[in-house]
């Protein structure tokens, strides 16, 4: 194998592919990333067996040449160093050479690196996915989708199906899940009629694989094609291939768990209860939880209110646009609404309590299509 | 005690103060910032025994009011939650507030936060400096003469003097130290006739107090006063009181370790050296010390090169603008030479060897106010 790169693309490469691979996983060719050589480019792959990336170089795109002198090949370098080495190599342009007995030569400028490399041959095949279930979303979508909700999945292992967001299409949209319990964040989709056609199992896909997805795609109109089958989900754009395992099991049910009905409604601006929440937590955190307080009172004021016994507290009143129904007390994780409320990415928001013990829903004022909920803490 | 402050000035003074506060000192009252409102202004105080910071708001300077309504008194804050509660405060004025059971409000905006105080009768008095040992330097290039020497200071224990810089005026000459008996930091500077007069015992400061007042300064042309007495040295600017304690004990006569002669002589670009040897340590973090070697080939070429048995190995090689005397091959470690090189601060260098067990010198090729000493490493 012999070729010739344009660095900074094989770099970028090279660090989409990373976030697959660990340095502490049980099948040790796995701590290595593969690169392949062939008359059309170079692939690069990286594996932990969850998740799976292919990063894809051309030779040529769109009359610029990015790979030279290509002599076909394959080979395995150990992950660890090969990044930093790219980052520090002199020149625009790197040489890949491999010998016979799997030593293998990187050149940039008057720097020569010599790494031992492994047999391709014994690098796990990725599975090749052949669904017809495959449909596209725009990227800067895909990656709002991923934003509004996977915060909120768990992070014990405990109820494993937990630490994955649900995805599923019913009643001609798209929805996410997440949801650890005390809180859920879900985003809802309408799809064009064109789409509606297509029906997948209602999967769910391990929070960290859709984490390092949204780290690798850059915001962008271009659109990214999804493709499920039993246990996999894969994610393609031109020149990046992201496969995740699926979790088993069963999904809970959350739609019960969202109240029909509300006895409180405060709008406000969503900044200014971020802050006012921010501040308060700033006293609360030596408690369990971090818990902070939210009061509704007279003239559309709310006061939010956080304290710890030992060092003091904060009390804040905050205009809000309007308060309707009942007054009320509750208690919440500050945490928490704070997640909610970047989640919600709206100027105004519309929080909806049903008293001071159930679970309680902040929206976007302006549209329905991202939820978030919350379950309160008994304090009183 | 009671102040309006503005909020920014405030920040600026408890982030410096704060560097000198640590919360794992023995005395529970310097876990707090005391506060001192008098006419004159605002002062904040933080101490840990071997620093102490002062830094002073002024009530006006310049026409601008940073401080209003004052109603002189003290209170000592936990400072813990003191920087970010100041951080996130919601408006550009802040009003501090303290009755008289040391209760403390601070108020902006409608937020308002209630702190327990403590007895700023019980906080340490800081000693007042008495001495005509005074002199002065520009402050950026105080920072130089730190940041040229500090970061040579021993890190361990086992012979504490090491772990401070070395300051002595000897030969009309301000002279800074370092080393850590593995390589050696040295800056000298002249001094100007009317400063010559100034005399003080050849002194050690902690490198940890240089390295925050370093964080402290901002680089200016403005000057700092120095005063040096038998256990303290005190750094002042118009609003800055910065003292550390000194180390007891006499620095080691460091002149004898530098060779006042040379075998072999290499001149180059400091940035190219630099980056070279990066590249050459990426393969060597595997081995002790991280050690690269550097030999001597015609045509004024150097090569550099760093292995690692298991990973593989790397060679460069770079061309010097001029190489005198004898052959060589020697081996040293990469860290402490990447150090050297970005201490001296020259785009080009003169590396100074005397044969491959010697200590060897690394200059600018145009003064010799800064000196670095590395000693090799055996590996023949």
């Amino acid at each position: 194998m012999k070729f010739i790169i344009q660095r900074e693309q094989l770099m970028e490469s090279v660090q989409n592919v990373m976030k697959a691979i660990s340095s502490r996983t049980t099948i040790p060719i796995l701590t290595g990333m593969k690169l392949e050589a062939s008359e059309q480019g170079v692939k690069l792959t990286g594996s932990d067996s969850d998740i799976s990336i292919e990063s894809f170089i051309p030779a040529e795109e769109d009359g610029i040449v990015y790979v030279e002198q290509i002599e076909p090949g394959s080979i395995v370098l150990q992950a660890k160093y090969f990044p930093d080495i790219v980052r520090k190599l002199p020149q625009n342009t790197v040489e890949i050479e491999t010998d016979n007995h799997r030593n293998v030569t990187i050149r940039s400028g008057s720097a020569e690196f010599h790494l031992n490399g492994q047999d391709a041959e014994e690098y796990p095949q990725l599975p090749q996915l052949h669904t017809e279930d495959s449909f596209e979303l725009p990227i800067d979508l895909l990656k709002n989708l991923i934003r509004q909700t996977v915060f909120a999945v768990s992070t014990s292992e405990t109820r494993p199906i937990l630490t994955g967001v649900n995805v599923k299409i019913e009643n001609e949209e798209l929805q996410f899940t997440a949801t650890d319990s005390h809180r859920l964040a879900s985003r809802k989709l309408p799809l064009k009629s064109q789409e509606t056609q297509i029906s997948f199992n209602n999967v769910v896909i391990p929070g960290k694989s859709l984490t390092e997805l949204n780290k690798i795609l850059t915001d962008s109109d271009q659109v990214i094609e999804i493709s499920v089958t039993d246990n996999q989900i894969l994610f393609r754009t031109k020149h990046l291939y992201f496969l995740s395992r699926l979790l088993d099991g069963n999904y809970p049910e959350t739609s019960r768990l969202i109240p029909d009905e509300s006895k409180t409604v405060v709008t406000m601006d969503a900044k200014e209860l971020l802050q006012s929440i921010d501040r308060a937590s700033l006293l609360a955190r030596e408690n369990r939880n971090n818990v902070v307080r939210l009061i509704t009172k007279g003239g559309n004021q709310i006061e939010i209110n956080g304290n710890s016994p030992e060092v003091g507290d904060v009390v804040e009143e905050v205009n809000a646009e309007t308060i309707e129904g009942e007054e009320l007390k509750i208690s919440f994780s500050a945490k928490y609404m704070m997640d909610a409320l970047k989640a919600v990415g709206s100027d105004q928001v519309k929080v909806e309590f049903t008293g001071a013990m159930r679970p309680f829903l902040i929206r976007a004022t302006d549209n329905n299509q991202v939820l978030q909920l919350i379950l309160p803490v008994r304090t009183y």
